[in-house]
């Protein structure tokens, strides 16, 4: 089965949007395949936002006493000042180890239908534990997490507060609860792109708009749909044409470790593109570093078609569009700790 | 000649506050020694704070980008949220090497009359260079930080904005005034004990009064004065007892580093003690994590007066009184990288 073969009902469904569009404007056709961010967080399964909680949330974000070393945070790969990333290939971890792939940005995430460029978890509640759990990032376990949080009289109160009538509220599934309600707040709406989507036409220019034609025309979209233009399917990196291991290194097979199939080898999560004018480097293994390189490679691996200059031009413009409001973050005042506090271990 | 004898000038200035203070209140005895943290940050000297230096110079102190690895900024280990520090020993910098000094605050550090712990910088403009150039820090060079943040075009927008009509504002010098700029805003007025000093009696409680009075008697006050508490003058650790070589390593011998003179070696500048409660862990080793084994430790080492458990809780209770309003900071929007920016070296 080719690559191709592999991806055919996605191809067919599609052939739908391209068949229709003839009869469309540009705004119809692009109101089909995206949705505009909405204004307010979306709700995440399981736990109520309520005010308390999702400070606390932000608090356990930005929490570098989550990490065996006391030292690493979400927020230390997943900035809220740069879009939700860090500017690496990879990011670095417990004792300086390199993560395996490139840090994707937690803005917007909540509306992705999976987590993790292999969509291992399902959910932003599922995905944090990921991190927090894994030896070359966070290094701690869901034990050691719970007698920290317990041993900071601060935390203490906070838990009781947001969990009012509870005898133990400080629990792992708490905590990834918890990151992930504030998690969800980090969206960013209301970019040219989204207010186009709900009618201005003036707030795109004539260049993104030109570019949202080629995106479509091209058949970028369809993997890249949605509200987060992309983030909602897999598709194996070299549809068409496999790129080189600088980009692609041969030893990470993407989804292929979560459903040991073989047609999901060097399968990943598309990516969204909101803000990725702001989320340099690009793929899963953050090699590529100018977005101009990105949309061409793009062009020659999965679409088939080389993008000349214009078109990439083009493309480029209208990503440019695709960058929202940022999230205004204030820093959250984390509690010190008590006497019984464990130590750090670096 | 002994360290008592060293410190012999002090002692005797201290002296004229003892003998006035029979004849004067309480408050009137802390009026003396102290003084309130101003409501406004002070002014920087070399540098006019305007807003768009001073959120420019914020920018800076969260920008990772400033170390070699991309991945270290001032906040790493001077967290806003964490009273300005880190919660370890010493901190962790480029490629996981461990400083060999606690982290002191940056809330307030504008008030010391010297910086670092030898206090070899005599001001935070000086002080910022420190870690943005140690190899085991962040390991920078002016060079480097110049050449990146040339290559970032929101910062060439914004320094052009902060330094209208100067044709290169991006220097070195600029970057270390602009993160003092914003460091200077980090202080933390209207404690407890600030509000009794600008004359709210009640704005401490008994107990706390109780250890400002013992605070006073003991004569940690000969050290710990002024609008810090401390921060305004060097003392040796162990003027009366040295302490044991697990809170006072041998091999570092403090402000000896700096002046190469016998008298100076073990010393080291007196640390503030604004807002103590949230700095654990203390000592320029970092090596003592619980307050009142701290304070214990200053009463044989440095009073050659063992303190007993009564003593040690006021005190304590008096230490508490020094929390201020912890800054209230919005996470910087960091540019993201150009086309030619320098790759990140981890």
């Amino acid at each position: 089965m080719t690559r191709r073969a592999a991806l055919g009902g996605i191809v067919l469904t599609m052939i739908g949007v391209s068949t229709a569009a003839a009869q469309q404007t540009l705004v119809e056709q692009a109101r089909f395949a995206f949705r505009p961010i909405p204004h307010e967080p979306p709700a995440v399964e399981g736990l109520e936002a309520t005010p308390a909680r999702v400070e606390l949330g932000k608090m356990l974000y930005f929490e570098p006493r989550l990490s065996k070393s006391h030292t690493i945070s979400c927020n230390t790969c997943h900035s809220v000042g740069m879009a939700g990333i860090d500017p690496l290939e990879t990011s670095i971890g417990h004792r300086w180890q390199r993560g395996s792939r490139n840090a994707p940005t937690v803005f917007n995430a909540v509306f992705n239908t999976a987590q993790f460029w292999d969509g291992r978890a399902s959910d932003l509640e599922t995905q944090a534990a990921g991190p927090l759990l894994n030896p070359i990032e966070m290094g701690s376990s869901p034990g050691d997490i719970v007698k920290r949080l317990k041993a900071i009289p601060g935390y203490v109160a906070r838990f009781r507060e947001a969990f009012p009538g509870q005898d133990d509220p400080i629990t792992f599934e708490h905590v990834r609860r918890l990151i992930a309600l504030f998690e969800a707040t980090l969206i960013t709406p209301d970019a040219p792109f989204d207010r186009y989507l709900r009618g201005n036409e003036d707030a795109m220019t004539t260049e993104e708009k030109n570019g949202l034609r080629v995106f479509l025309e091209k058949g970028c979209v369809q993997c890249h749909h949605g509200v987060n233009v992309g983030g909602g399917r897999y598709a194996p990196f070299g549809v068409v044409e496999v790129p080189g291991a600088d980009l692609l290194p041969r030893e990470d097979k993407g989804r292929f470790n979560v459903t040991r199939t073989a047609d999901s080898e060097y399968v990943f999560k598309v990516p969204g593109l909101r803000n990725v004018v702001l989320t340099a480097p690009y793929f899963h293994s953050g090699r590529a570093w100018d977005l101009r390189q990105a949309v061409a490679v793009m062009g020659t691996s999965q679409l088939g078609a080389a993008l000349n200059d214009d078109e990439v031009d083009e493309i480029v413009a209208f990503l440019y569009s695709l960058t929202g409001r940022q999230p205004v973050v204030t820093y959250p005042m984390l509690p010190p700790n008590g006497p019984d506090t464990p130590r750090p271990e670096p």
